[in-house]
């Protein structure tokens, strides 16, 4: 797909069919992750893959933001030996920011490979971690529910272009 | 370009010719970034354009970390009103994941347009927001540095996707 169609035409999507998704094509999704920028090149990311139906029950009485049946949900955490884990530094900002660059490309992998992806920042953190045997090091930040969508959800409502883009400063007014 | 293409590579790049960039580019990169996925789709951000060359100069001064003569600088700004800005909340993260995801959306779309990037989390944040005129409600994050490449850098390197990607459960020790 061309990048910039992707980048307009992908969709946070919540509904999928029951159709399971290939392990090659999730293991895609987390190659194109890992390919993200990071501050340093310190890569400071793990991702766990979750398609067991016994599992994934688990998962969504733990994540209720979780709406559907997702096929595959992919959790994205921070390595905290890669990456600072103090609130307040701009470490801190910088290694959210490089996680939130991975989950981009995955999110933009996913709609590639005609699967439909929404990210979920609402979880139990300490349920999860059991449910996936996560070691100490690894923090739960992010919760990626994937299927093969039932329809294409609509465009979400966007703020104006003049809100949120200036050329060269704006002002002491926060306008143009 | 096709996504997955653009995804291999897209490189961080950081020396640039002193060809000038149309601004209808730099407002489609902008435009790139505000498609980025939310958190309850807040949308909470604004982007400051900046290539007159007295301002890029002063910017310069302010922010080491831009290493050759970039031919635009973007700011990436956390707009407060619409994000938590309390360090150590589950909102606070999101914020910067979203944040993350503007990132890499313009970062892509450079690439698509023939331009090269790179992402700058090292400046001094009063001299830059002095530069820029930031009201209150905005916060300087980031900083994109863009121009069109000299050259395409090498691949960094990547971490072996077994420390990165696991199915199911991580485990205690940290493996597969």
């Amino acid at each position: 797909m061309d990048l910039m169609e992707a980048l307009r035409t992908r969709r946070s999507v919540r509904q999928w069919t029951s159709d399971p998704i290939p392990d090659e094509k999730l293991k895609e999704l987390v190659e194109a992750a890992a390919r993200a920028p990071s501050g340093s090149n310190n890569q400071p990311w793990a991702f766990v893959i979750i398609r067991e139906p016994g599992r994934l029950k688990r998962l969504r009485a733990a994540a209720p933001g979780i709406a559907g049946r997702a096929a595959a949900v992919i959790l994205i955490c921070l390595d905290r030996r890669l990456g600072d884990e103090t609130p307040g530094t701009s470490e801190y900002d910088m290694v959210h920011l490089s996680l939130g660059a991975a989950m981009q490309n995955l999110l933009l992998a996913a709609h590639d490979l005609g699967l439909g992806a929404c990210a979920i920042g609402s979880f139990h953190p300490a349920s999860l971690e059991s449910i996936v045997s996560l070691p100490p090091h690894l923090e739960l930040k992010l919760l990626i529910a994937l299927g093969f969508p039932v329809s294409q959800p609509d465009a979400p409502a966007l703020r104006p272009l003049s809100e949120v883009c200036y050329f060269e400063e704006v002002g002491s007014d926060g306008e143009h």
